[in-house]
């Protein structure tokens, strides 16, 4: 397994900066989001990433495909923007060469990240919303597949499930991977996310070669305010890093190893020294 | 099902102000709380909530058994004083007659709610702190049998593993009580807790005559800062409650369904008036 930085980590750097950081310190791949990409130019990154000799481990990302639940004519636009956005982010992985381009699937229809729910507009339809997203993998899946993409399907951690992601278990993303061929759909382990999750072991040996990426970092003690930024440097939490590491690896998973971190302290940090961070504690912490 | 008031959710009430308040309403059962009980003695507690006729559908809470995973004589004495302090709890649970004793189990050994991680004297080994609580289940079960009580063990939402409870599935719970007979460990469903979970339905089916108790509560979104706080009262939040309550049901549960709210506003507002909103909230949106 080779270390990864995810370009969030390192917020402040533009892409070419952070294709150069890697460089710098000796890292073989990196993981991007879609705005990057955009702000640099999608032909410009595809350059940018092979001139230096990365990998890119994922894309960041396609998802938010429940919101076709929403009743009548509204409901069905709105799945066919998110397929048609999704498209897009399934072409530009297929440019980038990316390993998998990872899907964070959307919470109760009409439900709005960190915003208050609407008076009406929104459906409490949990079961409703997972079957949007299943029927929506039926339409990308394929699409993916002709174009060399494999879709990442990540689970979040349940205070996540009202507003970005109705899968909240490894067990839950990868049943509904199974319908599809291993090289279209598989899933993510992120520690952040399963750590707590008294199947882990279980599914993280189940999905096996389903496995499409692994990224670590820490669940902070206790959470901040904004809980999206709970997310710490390895070693600054509570997450056993050693053991979910030794299953992934014996669950045969051989790619590398993403360290997205989405922490105020860590953005205004130099990136320079968060890279030397990142490289120790994954050392320290992180290998089994 | 007949409707109980946790007396949490109304807190600024003594425990002789809930009874009254209980009676007033027409409600035929309360949840009791240790420090409310100690508060007012438990002989004058068990006087008062048996002349006004009222079932004791809970007391809240013992739990806490995780602290013997520190090492040496730290750990041992810690587990020591936490059977100690739970059998005190199933003596009173016994005395008033409760239909089950509420434990939430402890987090992370050395972890404190809310406080940040001590530099040492914690340890992230959540596969032994599950331990810890199987063993201590060991000693509490037949003690709390003996006496007549039903220990129930409560599953909180996975946001609480590092503090309070390192069990954080209904599954879980259940898998834990199964050793035990039927009436002396069962288990506790609050919605707010487990509505994200994928396998609620099967985890309430296969639980049955084991659920102990059925609490309700919303889930607000987005939380707020004190996410010790975000329940909400029922309609104000993200979860379909008919649906769980008809799995409840069918499951073989005939117990009292209890109103438990944290909420900065619920305990600020006049008790007489949460009161009467949980009654009609609760046949407007709980009631299958």
């Amino acid at each position: 397994m080779s270390l990864s930085l995810n370009q969030w980590t390192t917020r402040q750097w533009s892409l070419p900066e952070a294709v150069d950081g890697c460089v710098r310190h000796g890292l073989e791949a990196i993981g991007l989001w879609r705005e990057k990409v955009a702000e640099t130019g999608l032909a410009r990154s595809v350059r940018l990433v092979r001139d230096a000799g990365l990998r890119v481990s994922s894309l960041c990302r396609g998802g938010f495909l429940t919101a076709g639940g929403l009743p009548g004519e509204e409901g069905r636009t709105a799945f066919a923007q998110a397929l048609e956005e999704n498209r897009r982010a399934i072409d530009e992985a297929a440019e980038l060469s990316a390993d998998c381009l990872v899907l964070v699937v959307g919470g109760l229809p009409g439900v709005r990240p960190g915003e208050a729910l609407p008076a009406a507009g929104f459906t409490r339809d949990l079961a409703g919303a997972r079957e949007r997203v299943a029927e929506a993998l039926a339409e990308l899946a394929p699409y993916a597949g002709e174009r060399g993409v494999k879709l990442a399907l990540e689970p979040l951690h349940p205070i996540y499930c009202p507003d970005r992601a109705v899968i909240s278990t490894l067990g839950q993303a990868l049943d509904l991977s199974l319908p599809f061929p291993e090289e279209q759909v598989g899933v993510v382990v992120d520690t952040f996310h399963v750590w707590w999750d008294p199947r882990l072991f279980e599914d993280v040996a189940r999905a096996g070669l389903r496995i499409a990426s692994y990224q670590v970092c820490d669940y902070l003690h206790p959470l901040p305010e904004d809980v999206l930024l709970g997310r710490g440097m390895m070693g600054d939490g509570v997450i056993d890093f050693r053991p979910i590491t030794a299953a992934v690896r014996a669950a045969g998973y051989t790619g590398d190893v993403e360290v997205e971190i989405f922490n105020a302290d860590v953005w205004a940090a130099d990136p320079d020294e968060v890279v030397a961070t990142m490289k120790a504690r994954y050392e320290q912490v992180v290998l089994a």
